[in-house]
């Protein structure tokens, strides 16, 4: 028997799920109950708060234990790390950079910095990230290779790297963009902001690229007040990154020595010693985020029109965010289902503003976007907080 | 009777004004012993660790009450406030920024940022700062105006801005300064990085250009762990810093529409808890600081070939760090001293390589730098924490 599409039903189907003995409920709030204030009063108390502390380097210890990868710079946030990594990839001005259309803002104004032009990518349904085989066909079609590089033949500009972002923490369908970016030498970064904990064919996601991104911003799985990590197996890449980050000065033990245009963009220590108290939380935070997606999951599993999105069959995602996604035919109804649930106290959002619908990069080169597009119309983000 | 130089007079006097009970007195070390702790525990037990929190509110209303400057925004260091400062002053590509050559590194890194051109400047004796009428000579000679304000003759670009900046926390001279940017038409950003606490004639550095930066860095005398300010009387400036250092996000209640290439460089929630606390502090601190300058000021009154950096007439410092300067004719025994001091557990530095020394920026524009140039010689930080 098929049922009808109800806003009623989706909103009595959340209630089931979420907590009924609170007035409001967060999209994702931060969970501070293991050795949070221990660590942060042990760096008080050492007087050491400012970077290059002892929480700084434990931190990346824990980040680089965590997700395999060989070194990890940590940051004052995501956005910076992103700035950092196409600058050490080699990314500069004129250059375009290969982004999704449909990503926080960070990806794109991080290849502003560097003075290239972001050429937005469309996504595919099964993972929301980038679409590794449209990609292929359209690069077939637009680019040339030359003793310098991949070049767009139709803006005459070098595409330097591409930057798979793993969307509300679901892997890219990693093994045919890696392919493709070495056929068409391309710059591998990973834009893993939201996947700290989510895995591509067992490897941890950040892993893949030549040097990737995380983040630890208030509203993630794991935060530092604001902070992110730069990762990647190479360490000439990871000592240009650490070297940047620190204004480019040159160790020496009293001398103002710096050799590049450098940035203020190294992680606090005290920032650290609240990131090294959640990262031992975070296989407990992972676990209980998989668990409330499986509970999303099953409730909305009779639910006419809509569906909650779920891993691929390569990835074990982190369910950062959960995703509501209604079918397009019910995509209209998306603003309104908006109102009510946030007028009720359960907190959702719509996805992003896809990048070229912003004023800044509407003339940004693309490709047929038409699948972001739909996504875009269709996607509802609802509470996911590990201790829901 | 003339009394001869001699370094173990000079480490002699140092001693007795500093402890003789620790093993390493380090350069400048922030205190802790307010509401910090207090204040940074109601910040984790909140909840709200990210930036947009009640303390960074907070932090930005004490900003105002103490400087008196009208507007504040918090951000992640003093370089990211700097930055946003020349953007929103409408230092763009190809201008020329007047800074001056003996500074920290960030405040030509913060000029190349905006794609200008830094372009050097000599010190005063009295200040350490530009000197202000040496700059109105040059100005004469090598500027010209045109409508779209003031030109290099030599090199044919705009310079758009001057950035004082108040040395190791002493005034520069603002009061010939600002009439020469009204003759010239320049803007006046006043790098305060190190002056919180310092008084031109009465007022707050900070308060006299256009819009200014503080800096709350570890060693400074107060401390977010990272952090700084934009300070700003001109409502549109702050409303625009603020649009840009949140990404320029356009407020909503849900959707992600942003109107400008933005930044993420809000101070997160727990440094302004860790600030909050800092602050209530300041007076003391200053108090105790400017009591130590005296104790060394007095110490090294007789010692032959060294003198102690005094606060200028017009100027009520908050002596961040003091300043040993040997005589031109001992410049020589500077390293020897460093050398010694260091060993013996005693922390001292030089001044900073001049900017124009540096790879990157040697090839920028600059005037006669002789004075900076005899400072870089002679110039010794020693220890100034707020509890010597």
């Amino acid at each position: 028997m098929k049922k009808e599409f109800s806003l009623k039903e989706i909103i009595q189907t959340l209630r089931k799920v979420l907590p009924n003995d609170k007035p409001f409920i967060a999209l994702h709030e931060p969970l501070f109950d293991g050795n949070e204030w221990t660590y942060v009063k042990e760096c008080l108390d050492s007087g050491w708060v400012s970077s290059a502390g002892e929480f700084v380097e434990r931190f990346e210890k824990q980040l680089i234990d965590y997700t395999g990868v060989k070194h990890a710079v940590a940051v004052v946030n995501g956005t910076a790390a992103l700035h950092i990594c196409l600058q050490v990839t080699g990314v500069t001005i004129g250059d375009e950079v290969l982004i999704p259309a449909l990503t926080f803002i960070a990806t794109a104004n991080a290849v502003r910095y560097c003075g290239a032009i972001p050429h937005f990518l469309d996504s595919e349904e099964t993972s929301l990230g980038l679409d590794p085989y449209k990609l292929e066909d359209y690069l077939g079609g637009i680019s040339e290779q030359r003793p310098e590089g991949c070049f767009n033949k139709i803006t005459g500009r070098r595409i330097k790297a591409v930057v798979p972002m793993h969307t509300f923490g679901h892997p890219v369908d990693m093994d045919p963009l890696i392919q493709l970016c070495h056929k068409y030498k391309l710059e591998l970064i990973e834009d893993a902001a939201e996947s700290i904990g989510s895995y591509y064919k067992g490897q941890h996601t950040g892993n893949m690229g030549r040097i990737s991104i995380s983040s630890f911003n208030g509203n993630k799985i794991v935060t530092t007040g604001g902070g992110g990590a730069i990762l990647t197996n190479d360490e000439s890449l990871a000592s240009l990154a650490r070297h940047l980050t620190t204004q480019a000065k040159l160790p020496h033990k009293w001398a103002f020595k710096h050799d590049m245009v450098g940035y203020n963009y190294r992680m606090p220590n005290i920032n650290a010693a609240l990131g090294c108290a959640q990262l031992e939380k975070l296989p407990e935070f992972i676990g209980k985020k998989r668990a409330l997606a499986l509970r999303y999951q099953d409730a909305f599993e009779k639910v006419e029109g809509v569906r909650i999105f779920k891993e691929a069959s390569y990835a074990r995602s982190n369910y950062w965010l959960n995703i509501l996604i209604l079918d397009e035919k019910y995509a209209a109804e998306r603003d309104i289902l908006l109102e009510l649930t946030n007028g009720i106290g359960i907190m959702t959002r719509p996805a992003w503003n896809l990048m070229h619908k912003l004023s800044m990069y509407q003339k940004c080169p693309r490709m047929d976007l038409s699948i972001a597009e739909s996504l875009e119309r269709r996607i509802l983000n609802i509470p996911s907080s590990a201790f829901l």
